[in-house]
């Protein structure tokens, strides 16, 4: 249950009569009465950092127009995530509303995105040269425990500088948050690489299509996306443990399938099964470990196991990654794109630093960068959901 | 604020301790540990009414399977709307799981729709004819009405029979819910109209783009798309009164536009400024009043207007609303549909009657028909959405 | 039958022998050895005329990239068609390589269309004090007039001027050409409409959907549209006169199709039975004739017959233009447009003048402008697609 | 330049005068006066064979249509290719208009693909068996080797059997023929993969997208998908040989690339370069031999190569193959599979056995099956399109 102040109180009201902490750190997010910079004053900055996610532009877009409502005048995009506050060779991109003014309608980032960069103190110091009082970050997990050390050290230095995080993660793995952008379009999008796998499955004898979508620890766009479809028949996610082999496990399932439907589609999250691959032990550059390949896995093993049991199967597999990541938001992520937007500044305008905003429970709301970082959401194998997805499956247990 | 008894609660107990009253009405939707019709006993029966709206498919899709999944053999669709229940030429179309397989792939609905209907007199005594002990209408508030006074007939008479609405309408404009089928969709392929009416407008000297939206009393559909596209310069929607000529008119704002940016983007919702187009007295069958068109309106007094002032202006009016209620559903309503067909089916099986399923405050819910139907939901003047719509479109009041 | 000039001779080879006048005026497109002017002094103007048309942006495009690639470096697009030889409000917008780089993702123009203009002595004074000495003219049989007197004007003032036309018109119906941009994408948008009609006709009792395509005086888009959708009863072109009463009427055979089919779905060009809608002796600013509306004339006369009758008819009509007409170019015209570009900038090059690009029988050929525009090219009724159409649709003769 | 037979004649008379071989073997395709079978003693049977390609079902629903209108009431279809005549398991599918009617909406094979089958001695024992006399078979080059041995073996046997293929290759890589169906839904849907590569390659720090297409011996696809998406910088192509490494290797130009442009997209099919991959020995079930996958030799090399250079980047891949062949037809398509269908039928009632139907130079004709499948049509490198996509790209020899 998530507990937040009243929308218009200025002080701090839950709407849960027992809870007496929540107000503290919760805070309805929107415009304010009094704002704590003269618009003249501000110069803000843009970063976008990480890996593509479809809405960047959307966010960076309402973030310029909402400062041109306010006033302000000084508006830069940082190229290339944190690095373009070190690389000598990365110019500041000025913007403002004519520069933006359509960059919502394709994919990508604007200002361009990377892993990685300086340190904290190197960050600060170059935001200090650059005069940037107000920093909008957009990224995941890591560049959000990046923006809060930012907020720290310019806390230390005694710098009056708002630093203000909007989540980006198509993993739809932010805690405490609805949805986070992006992760609608993922969903959309993957019906494509679904349907495509479901037609190739279905058109050949002994068919199965695998597809292998986003979702390094959570497994909601492969959860969503096959209940959307309705043509998936196996789904498997990083929160749900799986044997390929054995009596209950996947493969024998496969084989169940083609024998009474004659095809089947299979929906893997690329955090899935991470104990039937070989592990690596390389890091990217954001520093996250990088996964074994559980799709081709899963595609090599049923070749190997229906050539072994003596049953022809033609598999097929999909990986839809870059194709769903590079595309432009979908109206429903624009509108929330467009409320984030407006609020982060609304926020970096009240005062506010070491936030980040987003939805909950159907309202928008800034909460502390650490509440919400801690460990990344995941799908509950108790909810209704995944049991909505096990019902539209039709799949067991697979241990 | 919407009170609900807890989910799992096979009595009742809301989760605001204030409330005493509200388990009565409103109960957590989702399977039930007892059943109430034995699956072999039963005839079930879906019937669509009203116009078309993206989802219809899904949720019959979902309703036959998991019927099917219940064990129920006999299932049936009613041809065209409550009309094929009095119309000899129109038969029963028996269902299955082969036959909905991929209904979802495409728009419009299997059984067809139509709006009227013999009495419910004639309904309910055709229903015992036929045997049928589950009904599932999806509708809007007129065939909900029409569900209601089944359940009323069937509880006269003494039949042992389900009645369980979905609500259906593309203009999200049921009481209570967070939102209805279809809206999503039409959000989205709104976009495709209002893109085509700002590139026409932009690549015209002096142009003016017009696109009238769905939405007869509530102006969701037009707000949400406005927000969405980033490229609506004024909003109309019917329930924020405006002037067409005057100092405050939405002509003079034109002419600003037109004299500042070249080129401007009209949204407007099909019930908007009704008191500025000529009275129909006329009805379609439904019962609904047919609205005079303010989007021809709109569009003719501003080329007069133009021609009155001497500035040239290119006006262009686009009327997409077939385009988009004849669409398939998108992912995000895909998966509305799917959770609505179930928990339809499971209030049946659970004993309820006389209900409708919906999403409310994140939640699947039952509720009893009346509450959500004595009029239609609007558009708040003074919620944050409409205003941060106001702030997307830099409009002014026009009054 | 088409006679062009060997592609390769230098000088004028026809592919028939027996022809020995055809090589004077059609001569293969491509780049030449020698080249009329040196590029730089160049200064290069595209201009695009009259309504939208998709694909626009990829011809401007790529005769920028082109006219780079030549080294040509003063490129200016004058805005809002022939208007802005003469509005001095308007500025020349200077091209380049980065400007157009991705123009060719959206509709529209990039440099506005407009109809009408200053007198053709009055563009040329303008051309001259512009510097202009090459001039990209996008635009329909109108404007191709209009392209063809500038070249006389400046060759009656001894101008050493290149006036190239690259023909515009989304109607397909130039003279000797394969096909003109635009065209493919527009039958591709049109599916849109008539998939949309289809579903609501489908889902209606007696449904009956209407769409008005383009096709002021060839039914092209109409035909390819019906043979490419399949789901067309009746396809309506201004080249086969048709009528809607009497016992070989459009609306008798609708009554066959409500009675046998159940639905039906009628494709009308908006020039077609222009005989059966009143008159109007308006002409807009490029002097076409204002066309009655075919479109609302069958749908109300269609409502009004089966009212006669005594049938239920439930008639939706659907007028798609201005959403087709704003699409962004599909790749087949992607790569028409690029080609029409690069071979407009190799003809002004190779010093024609008064000449327009196009592709006939598979080849991309330079034609003298007035070969071409001396009337629109119609479908044959005697043609093998107009009888492959028939054959699709099923449909009567009319008459 | 392509020969043929006049199409009214019943005889042969070229258009070529010089000419006096051709009209022996290419017939302008459509009906006839005379037909061949009675259409009540057809049994009419589809088959489709090999992977899928856009357009298949457009294609087995217009022959299907035509029988009808011939009059053939007997109509079934194959199930998985040429293996549903051996494998008991499979029954006959019966098709009609009903089944038919809207399969054209969904990609893949209504009657299933499969590679490989039973001796030409048994399928025509099967045919026998089964009493078909008019078969109808869709697919590559491996196929029609098969369908015209069936033809040759139904001679032998004395059969009055029509055996008509058409050719099913998304690389459009049949001799003689303009273009063969799916290609430009190919095309079209490469795009969407082209512009994924051009958006993550854009947004990434030093970004190289690289996308594999179709095309096992001719570059067609990544040729024209090229051109029409204007965002390609290397076009590599079978029928074009290059070398990685070296100074004028693909990976030298890539340096520049990102040195000068900051990204860079590359374009490669599948059969190109594959001197230097691994071969495989292997064969598919269709024989052809198992490709080494340049895609992903190209990544690694480039990951290497700007590795050992000290330059960062970050290389995305992509393959959308399943994607772009799973795909419906686009209108393009769905027109030229119509008329494709149309023609099959009429030259099998005409009494054409071992031909294949096409288009060729604009008009549609049939083809003695041997003289389309000597061997793949390729891209000539010294053609027009070739340089205009080099003129496009931008690119070098590298050689």
């Amino acid at each position: 249950v998530i507990h937040y102040s009243s929308p218009t109180s200025a002080g701090a009201e839950c709407i849960d009569p027992n809870c007496t902490w929540v107000e503290q750190w919760v805070h309805r997010a929107g415009p304010r009465e009094k704002i704590y910079f003269k618009p003249e004053e501000v110069k803000a900055a843009i970063v976008t950092c990480g890996g593509l996610c479809p809405g960047l532009n959307d966010v960076i877009r309402q973030i310029v127009i909402t400062l041109e409502i306010y006033g302000v005048k000084n508006i830069v995009g940082i190229p290339f995530g944190y690095r373009g506050f070190s690389d000598k060779g990365l110019a500041e991109m000025p913007l403002s509303r004519k520069v933006v003014q359509n960059i919502h309608l394709s994919g990508g980032s604007l200002l361009g995105v990377s892993r990685g960069g300086p340190s904290v103190s190197d960050i600060v110091t170059s935001m200090e040269e650059r005069g940037i009082n107000m920093l909008f970050v957009l990224g995941g997990n890591g560049t959000h425990a990046g923006a809060n050390a930012i907020h720290d050290e310019c806390c230390k230095r005694k710098l009056k500088v708002a630093v203000v995080g909007v989540p980006k993660t198509i993993d739809n793995d932010i805690l405490l948050m609805d949805k986070t952008f992006g992760f609608d379009t993922a969903v959309e999008e993957a019906q494509r690489a679904i349907n495509s796998a479901y037609i190739e499955a279905h058109s050949a004898y002994h068919g199965i299509g695998v597809v292998k979508l986003m979702g390094r620890s959570s497994g909601f766009i492969a959860m969503q996306s096959s209940l959307a479809s309705g043509q998936v028949d196996i789904c498997l996610i990083p929160e749900v443990p799986f044997n390929l082999h054995g009596p209950h496990g996947v493969l024998r399932h496969l084989k169940y399938l083609i024998e009474t439907k004659g095809s089947a589609v299979v929906c893997v999250a690329e955090g899935a099964g991470q104990n039937l691959v070989e592990k690596t032990n390389a890091t990217d550059a954001s520093g996250n470990i990088v996964l074994g390949d559980i799709g081709v896995r899963i595609q090599q093993e049923t070749k190997k196991y229906f050539k072994e049991i003596g049953i022809p199967a033609d598999v097929k597999y999909i990986d839809p990654t870059y194709m769903i990541r590079a595309c432009r938001a979908n109206a429903s992520d624009g509108i929330l794109c467009t409320v984030l937007g407006q609020n982060a500044v609304h926020g970096a305008f009240a005062g506010y630093s070491g936030i980040t905003v987003g939805i909950c429970n159907t309202h928008y709301v800034y909460f502390p960068i650490p509440e919400v970082i801690s460990h990344p959401r995941e799908v509950d194998p108790n909810s209704r959901m995944w049991h909505r997805c096990l019902t539209s499956t039709g799949q067991p247990d697979f241990i």
